[in-house]
């Protein structure tokens, strides 16, 4: 399908060739992965890949995920080559610049054809088993005829040593994810020298234990790279393995293979020598006309395939086709508003004593049968994340159309691939774990806020109060901890209907991920109803009024404590208004007005209690503040003698504000 | 080799009854894995592991991890029947309670026997690598007389499910770790069910993939498990996996195989059940003397191999012995605190313009010749991390006496492995990565905190200061992340001579451990040298006095910033005292009046400066202070180019001090 008039290998020099130039230009960059897999990467986009330059995000597009992220430049220079138009030749010059689309790693969203943020090792083929997830699921529900696409993944050494990248393999095997091909480039090199030096896997042995389909080819061979694909394509319920024997730095005369290309410039001399030995005889940046011309016809190959898609989106059953556009649009319908505040009304009325755990599920289940979108999950805590509800049926690699995903212990692969799914579009993904295992997943929750998708963590078992389990168990620092991640909504709700609102701030936030932290143990509902969405702006007067001298603020678990002390303060004549503050980001983008009202002017008593570290609190207390929370790691001991213990209780409040208003 | 009054069945089944009734009676924890395993732990207890109950910190004995550590029952149960003295039955009895040392999972510290913190999966295995290493490292030093013993591990399917687990994995067979062998707990299932639920890995194929000596037998068959651990010890070159096929909750009449035994008490009728079937017609923790004397046996059968150990130990030349003695109790030899005044000496007279990279490499390498303890490492990225110095030779299977761990790729499984390290005792170990890559050993860390124990991680690329590498290399919330960990610390120098001083709090930290926050771009020289250890206290008036009414505030590459800032103003005739601060946690240490004299009184105008997110930082401004920093996250450019972006110099330090001072 190639055009005639290039050969392959020229159009993989062109590759090699700007990747080169773009280092050397840039001084910093990685030229050693995009020349070692211009071969496997020409062969792909020119035979397999369906894409369409001139509409990048065509839905049923394949998806090509650079899981090995440094090696930008391969990426780069095949969209420029095959013609995105906001990747232009001068962008290309830019690289590494600040403002530029070509950032050193690809950023997700800085350009398209960027279809997800990659450089920390192993997080796009992470990413990989979500995209390929969506795409079983949505193929499910609207038919091959409108989502029939593959993943298609380039990976590096790196990507296969990281734990998210085994736990990825092992999970993609266990899903049966057919339409997941991974290209490794199997070069031999990473930073320090030759793998040796850190590794002996026998990879293909290993992705063979996961359940893989396995092929190894040299990477320089199209021919036999094109032979691999199409095994590969046509193995439909295993994903697929293709060990790329590479050289990295193909091409460069002293330093291929070699860790010397992998993270710095080749240097004039030596790019001018693979210049030479490529028979590449085109100044920096120059693509002859005739290579440029087969390059752009790769970029409009997929047009016939986009028109007949186009057809079939037409032919569609007009409820099914807006169902569709919805999704894709990542809109709610409308009944989900409804059943949230229709829920919150019930919950005013029969004040459940839930843990919020178990409001969360009670939520879910109003919410996914109106909202089809959604695929739950959870890392092995099914039972004491409450994220599994009644209609949902677990996905396998028999059930396809399962919207449950047991993750297996298994929490960074799990939001890695939460990632690649919002990023695919169509589905919205939750997820849960216990709120101490952030840390085990992460890096995956920086990069959904890096790159603004919506993705739900669902984050139980929230405090000390989870009891006996103890201090390897009971987050202390992990409020602050996530709430330093900029661009993340940390939601904290204290009963089932703060809980019903956060899961709808949630839902509606399609460029912000959350973090909805529950607790294990029951707590009293709190609040009323009312049409208004209270949480949403992070912070609330929940009892008494703004007149009063004294805030008490807390947030989950805590909200009853300020409530009681309150009580306890009101004995003694002193006014207090609970503020409950289940989000701190959301009220800091309140205005100034906003905040005052609810937190007082300079000099109100201000005590915040959470069952965590005070860590950052000072923000809020302002000059008469006091924090009541933990100081350092927690125990193992049941949860009312733990609070008792670490001296979070009301009689705790009362006392800091008679200290602080003496 | 047991004793022949008690039958291996019965001396099992003591270890379930007392797994059985601790769960039940504290109506909370996991019966499963200690019945599961109860017979496979009996033939490791009775005829392998080397230790002696009455001296449990023998330093020859073998270590013994619990990676599975929710089945803490197990490990106490061995304890107290072994004859541990603090491990009492009222203790059992007390298990999950507060004050009690059987913590729901297993802590370092609370009890002699526990030779690490496990319940966060996998991470017990991680550690085992460094206990393997550690023993290895010091045999070769000390010699087979002295150092001379096996890590055993029992780990289960959440240990190889999670990525930490994985990387351990290929860590451990590409050294070819001789003295670990890894009991398997195969039950086939985990909290959410079986595990066919979420995997399908072929775990024997997928350990020998990555090089591992694998054996697969009948947990329930003491002879075979027998035959088996005597197999994996003769295998010297390569770690051993025994798969064990176990049943979860073995001996439970309706429960057993379920995963309804794994988290929750059995209750009392399943327990009455499982008395009758496995034939144990005794109280609630009452074991019948035979069976107690012959586990007692058990606990003392290690005496005359400590016996002969002792003679050894006498029989060594002095000054090994010394050496011995010493690292053993992990003091330094007083050459290290010589050779870094020395070198800080030297530095303040040179005045180099190193990065802080470069100056923790500098001290390092006047360190390590003085301290044999070190074990230096990088998660591929020595070169930039700039970890290993010039005597240092990489450690690998043929060359097992190498101080360096080319850990590859794999941020989790080094911070386990040198959380076992520290463990072990005898080493110090140290490892790099890029400080964004914290997030992805956070757990780690977290149990380095948690335990109290001396590592070192040395994170370097701390800022956008590393460029062009853009926004998922650059750290901007890690700072105020780890600081929000309790128990750790984190060191963030200006330059060589507070990197010095950095590293010398974090060698003589034996109970803490410390993260070396460095920059990848040079710094001025900023300090004098002198004797003491002016980063010990956290922060300190670097320039100007204690009388200046504005204090500006820095740590790392940021103080130049602060200085020249210092200078805008002195231009304007406004006064202000520079403080270095490297550490908020030491600083916190001190006391009011120090603090005081260095933040100055109430009123005292202060900015502080971090090319970080402010998160926490209104700790230390007091009700006239402003921060400049990071609001988001960063982007690919030069360094220069990102600071000037984000606003992050000295005129926006001096700007801020006006808004605040007018």
């Amino acid at each position: 399908m190639t055009d005639q008039t290039a050969a392959p290998r020229d159009m993989a020099n062109a590759i090699r060739a700007l990747a080169m130039d773009a280092v050397q230009q840039a001084d910093s960059g990685h030229p050693g992965m995009p020349m070692g897999m211009a071969d496997v990467a020409t062969v792909l986009f020119s035979k397999f890949l369906k894409f369409d330059a001139s509409e990048p995000n065509w839905p049923d597009r394949d998806r090509f995920i650079l899981s090995a992220g440094h090696g930008s430049m391969l990426l780069y220079s095949l969209l420029h080559l095959t013609g995105y138009a906001d990747m232009t030749l001068d962008e290309l010059k830019k690289f590494r610049q600040l403002g530029a689309r070509t950032a050193g790693h690809p950023e997700y969203g800085h350009a398209s054809g960027i279809e997800t943020t990659t450089g920390p090792l192993g997080q796009g083929l992470g990413n990989s088993v979500g995209f390929a997830l969506a795409e079983r699921a949505l193929s499910e529900r609207f038919g091959r005829d409108i989502v029939d696409h593959f993943t298609y993944v380039i990976a590096g050494d790196g990507c296969l040593m990281e734990g998210v990248g085994q736990e990825a393999i092992t999970l993609a095997g266990h899903l049966g994810l057919g339409r997941l091909i991974v290209l490794f480039d199997d070069n031999g090199i990473s930073i320090d020298g030759p793998t040796s030096l850190s590794t002996s896997e026998d990879h293909k042995k290993r992705f063979a234990a996961a359940g893989w389909h396995v092929l190894s080819v040299d990477g320089h061979d199209a021919e036999a790279v094109t032979r691999a694909i199409r095994k590969a394509r046509n193995v439909t319920d295993k994903p697929s393995l293709i060990a790329c024997k590479t050289v990295i730095g193909y091409g460069a005369p002293t330093k291929a293979g070699t860790a010397a290309t992998h993270g710095s410039p080749l240097g004039k001399d030596e790019i001018a020598g693979a210049r030479a030995k490529l028979g590449w005889n085109h100044g920096p940046f120059d693509i002859p006309e005739a290579i440029f011309s087969a390059w752009r016809k790769i970029g409009a190959r997929g047009k016939s395939a986009r028109r007949k898609w186009n057809k079939n989106l037409a032919a569609m059953a007009p409820e099914d086709r807006a169902e569709f556009d919805r999704r894709q649009k990542g809109d709610l319908p409308p009944a989900v508003g409804e059943a949230i505040a229709a829920f919150k009304a019930k919950l005013a009325s029969d004040k459940p004593s839930w843990a919020t755990r178990k409001s969360s599920q009670e939520a879910l289940e109003v919410i996914n049968p109106v909202l089809p979108d959604t695929i739950g999950g959870s890392a092995d805590l099914t039972g004491s994340n409450n994220t599994k509800t009644a209609t949902l049926k677990g996905a396998s690699r028999t059930d396809t159309a399962g919207r449950y995903i047991y993750y297996g212990i298994r929490e960074h692969a799990m939001a890695a691939a939460m990632n690649g799914m919002a990023l695919h579009g169509g589905v919205i993904p939750y997820g849960g774990t216990f709120m101490v295992f952030t840390d085990y997943c992460r890096p995956s929750i920086r990069l959904s806020a890096l790159m603004g998708v919506r993705v739900i963590y669902v984050m139980t078992h929230d405090s000390i109060g989870l009891g006996e389990d103890g201090p390897t168990h009971q987050p202390v620092e992990h409020l602050p901890a996530l709430r330093a991640i900029p661009n993340l909504q940390v939601l904290r709700p204290a009963d089932a209907i703060e809980t019903a609102e956060c899961w709808q701030i949630a839902l509606e936030a399609k460029h912000v991920p959350s973090v909805l932290a529950l607790t294990r143990q029951n707590l009293p509902t709190v609040r009323g109803a009312g049409d208004e969405n209270l949480c949403a702006k992070g912070a609330y007067i929940l009892a008494g009024d703004e007149s009063a001298p004294i805030r008490l603020i807390a947030s989950g678990s805590e909200v009853q404590l300020a409530l009681a002390a309150r009580d306890l303060l009101a004995q003694e004549g002193k006014a207090a208004a609970v503020v409950s503050m289940p989000s701190w980001e959301l009220f800091a983008a309140q205005d100034d007005s906003y905040r005052t009202k609810v937190m007082g002017g300079d000099g109100t008593v201000r005590v915040a209690c959470e069952a965590a570290t005070g860590f950052g609190w000072e923000r809020w207390l302002g000059s008469k503040g006091a924090f009541v929370g933990m100081k350092g790691f927690g125990a193992s001991a049941k949860a009312s003698d733990l609070y008792k213990h670490f001296g979070i209780t009301a009689e705790a409040i009362a006392e800091a504000v008679r200290r602080l208003a003496q």
